[in-house]
């Protein structure tokens, strides 16, 4: 069994080099967060990540969850593992301080996230929960509901979840039929059934509070009549313990692919008279406010995608590493590590500088989060919000994409090996086919892209993005080293750019065609931003050459990732662009009739 | 449980208008072959294949084979289907009359294996050893072994294994140990241990035939000392019936991701004083015959692609057709069936296409292996044989990695659906992913094709093909209705002739940058290959519009699917092209300290 190792050094070049740490912990609110202490977090996260979750990942698979009548089991040591995460205060990591989460920026726990999925991400989900139904209750809860929920979603003691799902609701949540009924002592009783609910019954965590989607009786039809709802596994008693059981129950778990060690569970609501629930917020915003968490959540899934694929490719360098097999195709040598056959090394470049790409991308955007969050320059900060805003479908569908490639190409690696179950890598590849679908599919990421955050403003934020490229491409041209990287993303901003014209100019009159491309959009607007953060990447290690700082080694490392990036993954820009372009015709132009 | 249905539309279409099954019936020895009796064969492989095959394929899944002491317990229902396949005659449809095969040419028998691998991939392997073994047998074998051997391999009274790979000893066969020693009476002991020998051991058929690859003491080093034998489960009596259970066991099987209803096994020769086994051909010219069957071999899983890609894509435009979720995105209409949705839709039409592209290249291929075989003309036939040679391990490689693409679609359209087991789709990706490993990964055969297909004759034979290919350009610009199609496939062909030419010049002195890029020039000329297809499927489907023959709708959507695949999947000839040219330094150069 190959462990976990956290990638330290590369996330910490990606901090400091990228995504702006010191600049972060200079922001009001942020103070804490030295550069020390992020170095502190994330070496003590990678004890926990490869010491306590990595070595019941397996487990988890193997044994899944079972119910039992209305109770899920949990794995193998899953009960233990959390109560260790819960104690050691993980949970809370960025949570407010005033109920007791550590308010660290979001620079710092994305990394320690992205631990957390490398290791178990069956696992890491039940805490994640936390996060996002933590993130609701703060964004639209009264301080009742604050002061009764948050302090136990905050230090884990209860676990959350969110219940948007139904049979006739996936991606369309206007379909939502669950209903909720007003009582007269300003509570809610709800009624309905919810599916796919990830961790919807467990008993690692003393109390379950579900975040659910329902109807009033006299709401608005559509996405507008939806509204919010917290609904208590336990009821709550006046001193904050776990009371009598609400009328919510698990009445079964799915059979699924992967992340076998985190319950799917359907979950049946009001079966005896009606679940008792609180209204989050106001009435019928409850879409309102789950899109505005869903960025957050979106973004985690991201995420899994980085921490799975770094998984895999260790798994993956390390077999490579140890096998021998066949001659050295050039020298003739014998006896030859595969990892010296220049296609496995091209498989595991291609799965490097992917992952890189995307984890540049992601604790820079983590850093736009903070910023948009604590930046006291008002228009600063307001450039971060909207650079989130744009780019979270790309972090979401481009990172998970790439998160399902890389895991593919770690079974090819092993080869006949990595088909076998004992390997370990084929788990990896299985649990990885859910992220381009939950939290959203990669299509519904690319609508959301092509539509919300590109047609509705006229391409104003992708412009002013492309901009800050464009800066990125002048400086690696000027650096005589890098000057092909330059010419070669100035190169693929071109395409963007004129792909961005199509879009905005056929937008209107041809959204069929459009929206055919709007997947190849999706693909070309990542590949062109992994190429930007993969040269600010070359810029920032060159720099530290030239300085005779750090690792030599390691920098022209990833000087040479980037020049693999522009030689392997971004010269598929132009195919995007292509696609775009001319391919929406001949998918509009289709008789369906005929598939 | 959504059924499979042969499409025997498209198969029909591309055996008449592209495959030319008219005149391979006309060759000698194929004359039987008529196109009304082909047609009765597809139906009738159809039916057994969605009647009998498709049904136990979950069941195959589910339940797995299991271990008990040294037998080999298959899933449920899997005797009497496999029962029912023997007495139809189903295994020795392509196989030699004189052992009592049908005889009938690759062409027909290719959409065959194609229905049953769409049906039950696990399940069709049992069948597909017999034929590859019976090749072997015929190629090298003396009379003795042919008379004792083909007649019951052709039958399917007993089943067939090939024994290659060793732990030490995968893609690189030169390592193999395995050792056999010559006894007095002519016949060998063999000693040594094989894994990931599929349907090693069974009770399926009442014999099984070993092929095994072993050394004999006095063998020269590497892949020259590599003898090939014949090692019977039981030994045969003089009158033909299985007699004394030989020295050979299934020691393990594997736990796999996919394909569970075939028994994957570790076979050990010899425990208990050696296996008795058969020299087949010439002492150390064993890997010399498997490569000539390999390349049949090879073909066999490159229609498994296509096999199961049609399964996947058959379940997902059903699920697509049915599942209503969301409104139109154009027309504001409520209530769609999601296939309407451009990005639903855009993902259907590539696994359309795709599959329609690897078919077409695949039964075309198989015409050409007829013709090699058939052809009295002797020129004709060489090329045949040589088109054969140079394509085959795109028809592996590509069509392969095609599978697993069309069968990870399918997941996507899916959805949350897709990745629960009870779907059933699940199982079509986790069968498909072993496609690109068995028989030679696609880094073997890309490394096989820019090797010893294209340097090796200095690209003779591609130079040659592409020009069959203009031709084909040619004819579409000469039509006014396809000529954007001609336009784009010699853009291609341009392509492919620049990165053969850089091939070429670097070849010698730059082979580790050329076998960098050995996986992306598969892509690209499988791409390539493809639209050449797509172009002449659309040159015959436009024939039959302007003369009025044939469904205008079925015919008009081929031109459409063409239209599609120059949209989505040709684009990115040109990235392939520049990464194999631009892209192999990067690799070369690349310190593999530093991944």
């Amino acid at each position: 069994m190959i462990d976990y190792n956290a990638p330290l050094r590369d996330m910490q070049f990606i901090l400091s080099g990228l995504a702006g740490l010191d600049e972060i912990s200079s922001l009001p609110g942020c103070e804490e967060a030295t550069p020390d202490l992020a170095e502190a977090i994330l070496e003590e996260a990678g004890k926990f990540a490869a010491g306590v979750l990595a070595p019941i990942n397996r487990t988890g698979d193997q044994q899944g969850c079972r119910l039992e009548g209305e109770r899920v089991i949990a794995p193998d040591g899953w009960q233990e593992a959390y109560a260790q995460f819960q104690s050691a205060g993980w949970v809370g990591l960025s949570l407010p301080p005033e109920f007791g989460g550590q308010g660290l920026p979001k620079l710092v726990s994305t990394p320690v996230w992205e631990m957390w999925f490398s290791a178990n991400l069956a696992f890491a989900m039940l805490p994640q929960l936390n996060v996002g139904e933590a993130a609701a209750i703060l964004l639209a809860g009264c301080d009742e509901l604050k002061a009764t929920f948050l302090p136990k979603l905050v230090s884990g003691e209860w676990g959350g979840t969110m219940n948007l799902t139904e049979p006739q609701a996936g991606s369309d949540l206007a379909a939502t039929r669950t209903r909720a009924e007003a009582q007269a002592d300003g509570t809610y009783r709800v009624f309905g059934q919810k599916i796919f609910i990830s961790y919807g019954e467990h008993e690692l965590t003393a109390n379950i509070i579900h975040l659910v989607l329902a109807r009033l009786p006299d709401a608005p039809a559509g996405v507008k009549g939806i509204s919010m709802f917290v609904v208590p596994k336990y009821l709550v008693n006046p001193d904050g313990s776990p009371g009598a059981r609400n009328d919510v129950r698990c009445i079964s778990i799915e059979h699924k692919m992967g992340i076998h060690g985190s319950p799917t569970c359907t979950m049946s609501y009001g079966d005896n008279g009606g679940a008792a629930g609180y209204l989050v917020g106001e009435r019928n915003r409850g879409l309102e406010y789950m899109f505005v968490m869903m960025n957050e959540a979106r973004f985690g899934v991201g995420v899994q995608g980085v921490g799975l694929g770094e998984r895999a490719y260790q798994h993956a360098l390390a077999y490579a590493r140890e096998r021998v097999q066949g001659r050295n195709a050039v020298s003739g040598e014998n006896g030859q590590t595969i990892v010296h056959h220049p296609d496995v090394k091209r498989m595991l470049l291609s799965m490097r500088a992917r992952i890189m790409a995307a984890r540049a991308l992601l604790y820079t955007a983590a850093g736009w989060f903070d910023r948009a969050q604590h930046d006291p320059d008002a228009a600063a900060a307001e450039k971060c919000r909207r650079y989130v805003d744009l780019l979270m479908p790309v972090a979401k569908g481009w990172c998970t994409e790439i998160g399902n490639e890389v895991c593919d190409t770690a079974i090819q690696i092993n080869g006949g090996m990595g088909f076998v179950e004992e390997t370990g890598v084929a788990q990896y590849f299985r649990d990885a086919r859910i992220m381009t679908i939950y939290e959203g599919t990669t299509g519904i990421q690319a609508i959301d892209l092509i539509g919300r955050k590109i047609l509705r403003e006229g391409g104003a934020t992708l412009t002013e993005l492309m901009a800050e490229m464009r800066e990125t491409a002048l400086r690696l041209s000027a650096d005589e080293a890098l000057s092909s990287l330059g010419a070669a993303l100035l190169e693929d901003i071109a395409l963007l750019e004129r792909t961005l014209e199509w879009i905005l100019a056929n937008g209107r009159a041809h959204l069929d065609c459009v929206l055919s491309g709007a997947v190849p959009f999706l693909h070309l607007l990542g590949t062109v931003c992994g190429g930007w953060q993969m040269g600010r990447a070359a810029l920032a290690a060159q720099a530290r050459l030239v300085a005779g700082e750090g690792d030599a080694a390691y920098l022209g490392g990833i000087v040479d990732l980037s020049r693999f990036y522009f030689g392997h993954v971004t010269p598929h820009a132009a195919a995007w662009t292509r696609t775009v372009i001319r391919g929406g015709e001949t998918v509009a132009g289709y008789d369906c009739a005929a598939l």
